[in-house]
């Protein structure tokens, strides 16, 4: 397999920052060039010792890089890979760690030249904290990867970058873009917009109220909103078909409660009473709750 | 204010078993007198000392008591009332632990005699676990009771029970029943229709990657089917305008997101988000959260 001996890591925050630590932890003999547009997230990498070394101008970065990371908001991938493009090696990986990955596989087809390996990458990994500050070489430990690939994918790379996760402590899963984006809306941005249009229905006076019911149910909202608006922005359709079949379930108990249709009611809270329970007991067995 | 001697319990769940075990933790010289319609809680809740005596006479039960509670499912309440109603003493206090009180209200005025007093009261206590055998004499420490009161409720009966409840530890709060209603379908049964809604929306092989997001999300659908149709099915009008604005907010999200409108999405992200960030604040201020 493919040695890595470079790898870049562009954008510094929680994930570009605990990326570039975790590799300095499994990989010693890695070099790992950060690269952050902002002089002051440059300066806290360089005094945490994040990387090997920071640099400030992103096409050096990435010259003679066998693998390129992009932890930066996903819409700016595109013009990224048009930048950087032209600056990398032969045969160099290119991967990145966002939360959707139709968009980018395309992009990276369509900006990426012929002898550069893109590969989607996953980390379901982050904390409730935001910043390089906040980075930690261990953030990978136990988390679940998801690797995108297509047709085209070539395969020693995917094997390279599946290889690359697990020594960084994930357990590594591959599914295409399409699937990925689906099931991360289901699990993930959908549950955050009803967690955001429950808030947004309720009124200050009656929250004071909540209790811990609330609480939890709303919990996911409070993610930074210029994060999730990227992530919806890049996962429109299947958010679009996802609050339709929603608003769908939320018509089908507002008809039984209207009608008083005691049974329905009871059939609908009893059937997702019971895939929660489905659900926990496959997480128990799986040993992915503790 | 009048003394309790004889306080009577009718239902021997967790709330009802706790209740009787509370009340003879905090007034030891009281009679509390347990009914359960089941011969097997009967038999339980006499193992377990969970109250003076264990009856298997409704009527009887309630004979020279000073305060009845119900502790049934809420659309028994009716009958109960019309049953023991003849048996209760001039200046007994009726009350319950149900989830809503508009129509328990309505149903004390239509069935309960003129010298018996109706207050309600909704102390927010519960845990994960349900029956008898989890009852506990320290369930409602710390615990928020609301009274609910009308024009015609009898004010020293609502002081007597408002003493009672602080006994038992609870921080007591008294409004009408509309109010309540209102605000109880906000912060407890929307979010459970809403959990329910994301629940049933997701398909079964998606859910296996759900992680703890989607976890905490849904976690309040896990509820029993029959008693949260008994929440519903009593607060019916409130359900359906609370469905209606979550929908709404939903489609505010939905027509933002296919219209790629990213200042919208980022304006509808953020104030969920500052509105959840306000109420974890006054939490924490009211020391409601640790």
């Amino acid at each position: 397999m493919r040695e890595l001996r470079k790898i870049t890591v562009i954008g510094l925050g929680l994930l570009g920052g605990s990326s570039s630590l975790a590799i300095l932890r499994a990989f010693p003999k890695v070099k790992v060039v950060g690269y952050s547009h902002r002089a002051s997230t440059r300066q806290k990498a360089k005094d945490l010792a994040v990387a090997t070394e920071v640099v400030d101008d992103i096409k050096s970065s990435v010259t003679e890089s066998d693998l390129v990371i992009l932890a930066t908001p996903i819409r700016t991938f595109e013009d990224i890979f048009i930048e950087i493009g032209p600056a990398l090696s032969k045969g160099c990986i290119v991967t990145d760690v966002g939360s959707t990955k139709v968009l980018v596989h395309r992009w990276a087809a369509k900006r990426l030249g012929k002898g550069v390996h893109y590969v989607g990458s996953h980390p379901i990994a982050g904390s409730g904290e935001r910043g390089i500050e906040f980075s930690r070489d261990d953030l990978f430990c136990g988390a679940a990867c998801i690797l995108t690939t297509t047709k085209t994918t070539d395969h020693e790379s995917e094997d390279v970058l599946s290889n690359f996760w697990s020594e960084l402590g994930c357990v590594v899963e591959t599914m295409t873009p399409q699937l990925h984006d689906r099931i991360f809306s289901d699990i993930s941005h959908i549950p955050h917009v009803v967690a955001a249009a429950l808030i947004n229905a309720s009124d200050d006076q009656t929250l004071k109220f909540a209790g811990k019911g609330f609480i939890d149910t709303s919990r996911i909202a409070s993610g930074p909103a210029n994060i999730w608006t990227d992530v919806l922005m890049t996962n429109t359709k299947n958010i679009d078909s996802g609050i339709d079949r929603v608003i769908g379930e939320l018509l089908k108990l507002k008809k039984a409660v209207a009608g008083e249709d005691e049974r329905q009611i009871c059939n609908l809270l009893d059937k997702a009473r019971n895939k929660r329970a489905a659900l926990i007991k496959h997480k128990f067995e799986k040993k992915e709750l503790l």
